[in-house]
């Protein structure tokens, strides 16, 4: 199946917001097994949306729509669709009794503004919106299958699984199709590498294939599994896991698509331990990463984001010899920042960086891209010192962030080499 | 000038990546005064890349087209685009020249692969790369000038400013025309009051527009004006400035585009003063936010991301009574909060929170969206008490750090009402 991608609005047209939508919908369509062709987007503009989805409903059998359901003037899709099938605007009952629903459970009054959102072209259905007053629709063009959802992220993407998805999905397993897409993320090699060992493996089996995404720091590995269902293809997927773990061993964090932080976390949560944080460079990214994590209370205790040497002296304990002495990007003041933590949080587990994300602050001996990485645990502490060079201080950080994590990963599976770590 | 984008590569057609590139492009051209008018997407096929660019250059008069101009097997818009055009691919000795100095400067060997990069259309410009090893290249096909720059955003937006914003401004300076954006910046408005307020300032001057953007909390002011060159309309604009903060008064961040961490840091070092924060629900985003406005180790000293209560104490010295009398979430914590970050770091000032983000862990009587954000200061101590309904973690996270940010911007800027201060 074939399906191509309209956002509409002139905030997208412009460049004012990113066109997330795009995006969201594809890769859940491409994971259904649909494979998109094309995304375009236009501005509130009705003549101009007509000949857009007239031409796509040419070229595809499916076509997700997005934005410009609102109630204001610049709303203009519904009148667009009407003028490409070449129909009426009616008022839909069914679209007005949702609506009035909808500002009922908020205990607020409908406007005449949000009645004009019930004006769907004539024989579409209505697709209820329960996070939001603009009802989306499906209708037929030829022999493309249209759907229309409102712009906003948060109302959109809940309608997408529940309207289209799963309208797509019944679809095609009437027809006994399959389609699984499982992901292996891993941490620690370029993406060329990974291709490299990845190679042959996707070429084994026809019903199986493997793609990457580039998560920075993270390189994902995407199993797009397809075809009739049929007995042992789960089977196959298990296979090529195991080979996956084979080949690139350490370096996968999680064959149920789990990200970094999310990993260590549930490590951390398996075994009942807690982690606080020392942060300089990273300047509380690490901590919000973790708390990002649903369930992150239950393992994390304290983030100290010391970036004046005071504060790492003060909150932390890093004596003011050892940081007049090596300075504060070093790994004997990373592992006295790791050990402070810890021990100021009661934390089972530490994790300290202190670098030089950039663009500053480098010198000949400490270049952009410097960092030490303190870990303290139970049984002692270490520290570890790495160089990279993005040149970019945002990526510097991630790359940083994720090295620490990683390095308490590999402790807590027993991979760490443990004579680096001191008592 | 009518232009239009297009995005060329798998990763985005498939949505692994969101099309970033297209805004950054769209915005750039706009804010230059000239008018996107669509955005397309398509994968790496050789035709339908071809087939795009016919038709965009049959409808626009400038396009900019990114991605596939790697080494790879899947790299094909120079293909594709003497496909268009009608024309053979030849070596271009300037880009190969460009290549080899590219790959020296990095102690690099060129590769055979990288050598095909140097094939452009026949009658093609080169656009140098100086951040990667795909040049780009410039070619009229009709009336359309056609702007090809590879897809890595760091290695595209010096090009776009470099080879693109610069050859189109000399074109309209030729021409005598004028075009500029000027930002202001606003917190604490919804927008449609922000539009509501502002509804007859566009109108006076036809010669500028105004548009909101949200850039969530923030709601932006863009001014663009645009027209002959002129007397005037410089005055015109700034008069247009003091208008708006006539009407929007202390909601105004800034006149020059700064976003809120940014202003409250520039206010800070204007003053020589310093910043702790001790963040709970916010969970190492305003230290993430503070770390990311250049030169924030000149005023910021310490966040202490206390998670567990345990930390609020042991760090920041909050009672155990007042944890045990008021919860986490209270305005006495947030209080003790921010007094502890503030001593224990030396800081001039500190800023807490302490909240309920969500999804879970609300009650009846502190429902998710409660945040207590408490402030300290040479002359004494206060907290404050908010209740958002974003129903959203990530919304409610950064709602709470931007009100937080906001309590000191207004103190430092005399507009907190005093009497709140406890002493």
């Amino acid at each position: 199946m074939r399906a191509e991608i309209l956002s509409t609005g002139d905030e997208v047209r412009s460049g004012a917001i990113a066109d997330t939508n795009a995006a969201a919908i594809a890769e859940a369509l491409e994971s259904g097994g649909i494979t998109v062709m094309r995304h375009t987007c236009v501005g509130d503009d009705t003549e101009l949306i007509a000949e857009v989805l007239q031409a796509m409903a040419r070229r595809a059998e499916v076509a997700v729509v997005t934005g410009g359901l609102g109630p204001t003037m610049d709303d203009v899709t519904a009148a667009a669709a009407a003028l490409a099938a070449g129909v009426a605007l009616r008022e839909d009952p069914e679209a007005l009794t949702q609506m009035e629903r909808f500002f009922r459970s908020r205990g607020l009054e409908m406007t005449a503004a949000n009645r004009k959102q019930a004006l769907l072209p004539d024989k579409a259905v209505v697709l209820e919106n329960k996070n939001g007053t603009a009802p989306g629709f499906r209708m037929q063009l030829g022999d493309c299958r249209l759907y229309f959802l409102p712009g906003v992220p948060r109302e959109m993407k809940p309608m997408l699984a529940r309207h289209v998805l799963k309208d797509l999905k019944a679809h095609q397993q009437a027809e006994g199709r399959f389609h699984r897409v499982d992901v292996v993320t891993t941490f620690g090699l370029p993406e060329s590498v990974v291709g490299e060992e990845l190679r042959d493996l996707a070429a084994a089996d026809s019903r199986l294939q493997i793609g990457l995404r580039v998560l920075f720091p993270e390189i994902h590995i995407r199993i797009y599994s397809h075809g009739k269902r049929e007995e042992g293809l789960e089977t196959r997927i298990g296979e090529l896991k195991i080979a996956i773990r084979e080949r690139l061993g350490k370096r996968v964090l999680s064959e149920e698509g789990r990200r970094l932080p999310e990993v260590l976390g549930g490590m951390l949560l398996d075994r009942g331990a807690t982690l606080a944080l020392a942060e300089s460079c990273t300047g509380g990214l690490m901590a919000k990463q973790l708390t990002d994590v649903a369930g992150s209370s239950g393992f994390f205790l304290l983030s100290a984001v010391t970036y004046a040497n005071a504060a790492k002296r003060a909150v932390l304990g890093v004596g003011s010899e050892t940081l007049a002495q090596y300075g504060a990007v070093d790994e004997t003041t990373a592992r006295e920042m790791a050990e402070g933590a810890r021990r100021v949080s009661g934390a089972d587990y530490a994790l300290s960086t202190t670098g030089i994300a950039g663009p500053d602050g480098g010198s000949d001996d400490k270049p952009v891209g410097t960092v030490c990485i303190g870990l303290a645990t139970p049984e002692g502490s270490t520290a570890f010192r790495y160089g990279f060079s993005f040149g970019d201080r945002d990526m510097n950080r991630r790359i940083f962030a994720a090295m620490a994590f990683d390095r308490l990963r590999l402790y807590l599976s027993g991979l760490l080499p443990l004579k680096k770590v001191r008592t």
